[in-house]
């Protein structure tokens, strides 16, 4: 830690430093309300307060004809704030860039950091994104349209064009007089690598330890022992896993040469965790894309999908019902009993199902584990599944007053357990070998198998035992 | 972009840069089979090749036997290497962490990050916690002793005690200077702190910048307009917020008083963003906590409590099915169909539940707009309704060809989703101001509510209109 030396009277000349933490719900209330009065100048002075972050967020959560009126206001003040582009969720921007001209968001892309630019860009129609790249100046054109070469969640897209780049033979010293007066260089940093003479990248140093190196040090005995070279093409999921592995700060990009391109940091990476996460939590809960920001009309269209797909497994358990209609008939007990199978049968198989999905993502389940992991998810059904077997039976037992039903119930919950612990482990390693989303496609086959499994073991043995 | 001035013909003298992208399988198998083989030289030759974050990954997927081995082979290493033991999941660790004496662990601590130190320390038992901390030389026990003074979770608990902190009269120059000098700095940083004579954070200067300015320059004119500075109790997942919100790379962690005490760096922010995510998750699909890793006793035992709690839901479902007895012995069709009006409820429930939970824990959902997000999800939840309605109307009325049991099938079907909808949106929201994780409780309560509502509505309508 480092010690004050000679503290002195002299206060800093800084205004008081701003704190915040978040758009607080007073100041969106003002907000509102000001709106809501019409009282520009009022919305104007309070919006003059926000970061740009939260400003962005303000927009993300005021009502869509609100919204129209805020953006009318900060449109002015865009052209000096072009970072506000780069908060603002994907929805909500598209709308704000609607009502600019290519010149005008040309002019604020220029500004941008080239990896902010990009995100802007790659998601622009294509008349309107060649009328853009049209107006950017000729670097940051050529830039884009390499970056929009690369497929899309690749690290191409996410890399920065800017960064700072130096032989293997310089000093500390000619390190820092270059760094004085080199043009182009990115607005923050927080390594520089070391290239070979064919641009390929060889060494990565902290620049922490430049600032407390002597002049006369040469960057080779600063370097990192070992670099990871990111491909262009390498999907950002992976890139991701990178960067938390291996807690890397910043991530050399590299083309088919192995020559030194771009830069992923680590501030992108927390945007990338945060949205396959946020993919997955969704995805599990059969909602496909984020639609918070959304009217009901395309919320509705967005869900209705799973919920079709939802409806046909459904109406596969009804027709297992069917099949015992006549058993049904005889002891009416069964019909009252039989959600509380496939229901548990559902749950315990989520359960597995969650955490393989999960170890899926982080990599932390692999071929060698693979075959581990379903036969403990499978003990674990049959542990609970015995558990829960003693207790469903004495309910029903008690319930009821018969002691077979009971059992018809216990047996029925044990199988249908096991059943669920092996194909929540199953269905997701089995998706993801044939390239299909397991977060997205796991659920409704394991429902399936659960409510299939469940009514089918509870009816049929009460048919055969009970009856 | 930086351009390589005078490329020349001498190549680097590093060895050719290691390259590694997790943990091959090929290389797990390898281990393996040598492990198998009781071949220890063979298994040593293939560790030695591993980065320590996949010697880490290795241990943790490898069956508890062979990860003693392996642990008596890697022990004596692990005095070389304590960073090991900032790349182990918890329960490996802790595993790990048993079979070293007191003194051995806390010569390993000693040389870690603080940060990472205190991640280890506060996991350990009372008396063996006593005994490390006794062994500690006596800054990091006072630091240690600090840091667990903060609530689990909390800044205080995260914060590396390093930094670099420097009044703000300094020049460039002079901070190079006292950079290249001083001692117990961090090994890595991203920003200087300006503190006035108080010791009170006022500003932040990124070190880019210092590298990039003469030495002339003042500190003061380098400084970022403003500064976040976070309470030592702030709970971790709103410092990861303010990473987050305000791209931030490292932020000043303050006491009561204001004063600079520790550092917060985005590393550990990725971590914890990848912790509650994952939380979240798991959580979501009934599992309390990470158990990818445990035994089948321990995970079984983690598992049952949710799946008791539903077993009760599961039973109160059944209890309103039993109501209708004498409807489902009149008409059997009834008992095949009404899973078919509960599984829709709880599917769509749990859409908008999804979306709620994630947009609470990623404070996109304020007081502002819960009663927007609300109404929403109850129109989303009215237009799925009408549009199944018809479709589950239709299969049913031609399946038992009773076209008044599709109308009844249709009503249900629209009162449960729009319930659905409004459940799904009311009930985290109310969770979180009762401050119970939403995460994990509401879906109980949602599957409950869907259920009833489901069960009683379609067999309450067929008793009243068909019978």
């Amino acid at each position: 830690m480092a010690e004050i030396l000679e503290p002195r009277e002299r206060e800093p000349e800084q205004g008081s430093p701003e704190q915040g933490y978040g758009l607080p719900d007073e100041l969106h209330r003002e907000i509102e309300e000001a709106l809501d009065a019409g009282d520009v100048g009022q919305v104007e002075r309070l919006l003059g307060t926000l970061h740009l972050a939260d400003l962005a967020d303000l927009l993300e959560r005021l009502h869509p004809d609100d919204r129209k009126t805020v953006v009318g206001i900060v449109r002015p003040t865009l052209r000096l704030d072009p970072d506000l582009l780069a908060y603002l969720s994907e929805d909500v921007r598209d709308e704000l860039l609607t009502l600019l001209e290519p010149e005008e968001l040309a002019a604020a892309l220029a500004e941008l950091d080239s990896d902010d630019a990009f995100a802007v860009i790659e998601n622009l129609e294509g008349d309107r994104r060649r009328e853009v790249l049209a107006n950017l100046p000729a670097l940051d054109r050529r830039w884009a349209e390499e970056s929009l070469s690369f497929p899309e969640y690749s690290a191409g897209r996410l890399m920065a064009r800017e960064f700072v780049a130096v032989p293997m033979f310089w000093t500390v010293g000619k390190t820092i007089d270059y760094l004085r007066v080199a043009e182009n260089l990115p607005d923050e940093f927080y390594d520089i690598f070391v290239v070979d003479p064919r641009y390929r990248p060889t060494g990565d140093v902290r620049i922490s330890k430049i600032l407390r190196s002597k002049r006369s040090v040469r960057l080779a005995d600063l370097v990192a022992e070992e670099i990871r070279t990111v491909p262009a093409t390498m999907d950002q999921e992976e890139v991701a896993f990178l960067f938390r592995q291996y807690d890397l700060t910043s991530a050399p990009v590299v083309d088919d040469a192995g020559r030194l391109i771009g830069v992923i940091t680590v501030d992108d990476i927390v945007d990338v965790i945060n949205e396959e996460a946020e993919d997955d939590i969704l995805k599990l809960g059969g909602v496909i894309e984020d639609d918070l920001y959304r009217d009901v009309i395309e919320t509705s269209r967005a869900r209705f999908a799973w919920l079709g797909v939802n409806l046909v497994t459904a109406v596969i358990a009804s027709g297992v019902i069917a099949m015992f209609q006549s058993t049904i008939d005889q002891l009416v007990a069964l019909a009252v009993l039989m959600p509380i199978v496939a229901s548990m049968g559902g749950n315990a198989g989520t359960q597995s199902l969650t955490v393989v999905v999960r170890a899926l993502a982080t990599k932390e389940l692999s071929d060698r584990n693979a075959r581990r992991v379903m036969w403990k998810e499978m003990l674990v059904g049959c542990v609970n599944g015995l558990l829960f077997a003693a207790i469903a039976g004495a309910i029903a037992a008690l319930w009821f007053g018969d002691m077979i039903l009971g059992v018809v119930i216990g047996l029925a919950m044990i199988a249908t357990l096991i059943v669920a612990g092996l194909s929540g482990a199953l269905i997701p390693v089995v998706l993801e070998k044939v390239k299909v989303d397991p977060a997205v496609a796991s659920g409704v086959f394991l429902t399936t198998v659960t409510d299939v499994v469940g009514f089918f073991t509870f009816l049929g043995l009460a048919a055969w035992i009970l009856l």
